[in-house]
């Protein structure tokens, strides 16, 4: 028998209680042992639930039961969650989390400290939802030098701009109906300024090329700023708005990576991911693009996502998961200001100076366009080159297009 | 060292020679251990070749060899193959292919012999090229009842319904112009056929659901009968027709498999697949639908499927990685027949009769139709009821409808 202990009783934490008990013959067959939920452990009483006699307020009960071989983190940020994956770790048991800060932040460490160990920490839930990434990046895209991953990572900013694009929603009334349909927080800052796509791009990139980087190596750029207008236009020239995480592996090594707003081609696969699904494409040099899609977040999805991590650590308890990155640092990642897309721009200026300026310039025209803006695509260069070329323009706004 | 032998320097086993002396760096650091190609075996010598010294005639050298542990069977078919493979099995030798006759003839005597020796038998390679399929389902979906798999799983088949879609090619331009191109051999049977989509969606069902399907008891219908007329009939209904093997899992647990063109929704994710790509959709009953998709054959993906299942060996080389099902048998499927779904089909008969017969019918236009045919949508009804109304009829076509 193995038992296991969650950590927070919230959205992921119940869904995993769930899926452990519902599926459990299931679960048992397939890791070839019986798994037991043990404890869950929260701050709160929860007296009417069916897993009323599981809970625990004192996180030095799972640390101390030698009996639990698996901590499932689910308790989010990284204070408190931290210092209960290293106490856990340390104790000889293996971690499972969906925490995308923990791991962006820390992942390194603590996956040191796994390895020291000779315990799993294991973290599929934390990108994607339900969409197998970590596992199929880490091994079955193992034979490939990785060039690329693009994704569109954060589910509630991919639902608002749907909702602009397809019901012609502003900005603020599609965030006011994504938490009408509890896919946005009361405070939506984390979704709507990119941080939690920028906590993800990070994962991804570390165990893509393998060295830890950073949210704040990450420049990173939300979805506030993309307007009507902007969706209008892109419409216009065949393309969509999506908020893009990506990561390029350069031929020096280095890795640009950053989030941002793109307009990307109808033909593009990401194009056409609506709602609140998320979908990530992988590059590499022997397979060409691989697609990953699906529901990005959600209880169900993430709690299967993170059982699914818990049956692996199961059948590995004394032969470790290689899931492995090197130490992060400076030299590490390089700025996007240097990387080369073209450039959808709308500004206060007219197609006169436009075309002064950017002879290449392909002007785009939307139903209701007011006579003072002047929105166009620009030839492929750097953000520099373009705050150059724009320099006096009043810009309303600039993103780059995802090239193929 | 971990040391390898080919088995067949065909198009796979070629790409698997290069991808392991290519990333031979990276594959090492990965697999913490140096990965060497020891020999190829084939019929053939191949003197110009950068890997000339490693090619044997006998395959009994490398079954004696006790310093070769992992066996890339590239053969094909499921005779020659077959043999090697139980023997390298029986020798102790752990076997990756990417051969999908032989695995959804025999994959379940395989994986019994392997496991009776204590190796691995691995063929992520034998579905989906190398979009990473055979080990997401075995592994991170792994928490998840799975109750439905459905996927465009040849390459050949999709480019040419593309080219007839997109184009407007006859059936027989299209494979001409498919065969022009590299992406249908010579005689094309076993793909326009479907039974590569048959033997995919064997492996993939006996993998979901626990049990041998064998690709008899898979009713298969290739894209032969599709016509232009078809298409243009799809179309005006905002649909697309595509070949897809599906395996649904009924509530009393047996299995409806079948391969058949289908009119999917242009609104559904697979509708947007185009040219050789595959896509391949899975449905749990915690995570919702997941889909997977990328370049479903060809030289390089493939054998970077195939170095990530050697890669997966080597680091595996004393603890065997599980991948099983159960025995097949007559109660494991159950026919088609029986699964309701909407039909598209198109008849020498008038509106008027259609409408006596089917109260319910959409009908279809397209242009330049013909004024001896009717095309129409019908309600949901199994295959028996659909013919007994459509008795006496002289029909064209008869395609299901996939209905989300």
């Amino acid at each position: 028998m193995v038992n296991v202990a969650i950590l927070g009783f919230g959205t992921v934490g119940s869904g995993v209680a769930e899926v452990l008990t519902k599926n459990n013959d299931h679960i048992g067959a397939k890791v070839h042992n019986q798994v037991n939920l043990k404890y869950i452990l929260d701050v709160r009483d929860f007296p009417g639930s069916p897993f009323a006699d599981k809970f625990v307020h004192d996180f030095a009960v799972i640390e101390n039961d030698p009996e639990v071989q698996i901590v499932v983190e689910t308790i989010g940020g990284a204070k408190v969650a931290r210092d209960f994956t290293e106490r856990a770790l340390r104790a000889g048991k293996s971690v499972v989390t969906s925490n995308k800060e923990l791991v962006a932040e820390h992942g390194y460490d603590l996956l040191q400290l796994a390895k020291e160990k000779n315990v799993s920490y294991l973290f599929e839930a934390s990108v994607g939802g339900g969409i197998p990434i970590i596992r199929p990046l880490s091994q079955c895209l193992a034979a490939n030098e990785l060039t690329e991953i693009c994704g569109i990572l954060n589910g509630t900013t991919n639902y608002i701009l749907t909702r602009m694009i397809r019901a012609g929603l502003s900005f603020d009334a599609a965030l006011k109906e994504a938490q009408q349909n509890g896919y946005a927080e009361a405070d939506p800052t984390a979704d709507i300024e990119g941080h939690d796509a920028c906590r993800k791009i990070c994962i991804l990139a570390s165990l893509a090329f393998g060295r830890h980087i950073y949210p704040r190596q990450v420049p990173t750029e939300g979805i506030t700023g993309v307007t009507l207008a902007d969706v209008g236009y892109a419409d216009a020239c065949g393309r969509k708005i999506k908020l893009l995480g990506r990561a390029i592996r350069r031929d020096d090594g280095r890795v640009c990576a950053y989030v941002a707003p793109h307009l990307v081609d109808g033909e593009n696969p990401l194009a056409g991911v609506e709602d609140v699904f998320n979908a990530i494409t992988v590059k590499g040099d022997a397979i060409g693009d691989v697609m990953f899609y699906g529901r990005g977040a959600g209880k169900l999805p993430t709690a299967s996502a993170v059982v699914a991590d818990v049956m692996d650590a199961a059948k590995h308890l004394n032969t470790r998961k290689y899931l492995d990155w090197g130490p992060g640092g400076d030299d590490v990642t390089v700025s996007p200001d240097g990387l080369e897309s073209g450039w959808y721009v709308r500004a206060r200026v007219d197609a006169e100076e436009v075309r002064r300026r950017f002879p290449e310039a392909g002007f785009l025209a939307r139903p209701g366009a007011t006579a003072d803006e002047t929105a166009f695509l620009t030839g492929s260069m750097t953000r520099a080159a373009l705050d150059g070329k724009l320099s006096g323009v009043e810009v309303l706004s600039a993103f780059r297009m995802l090239e193929e």
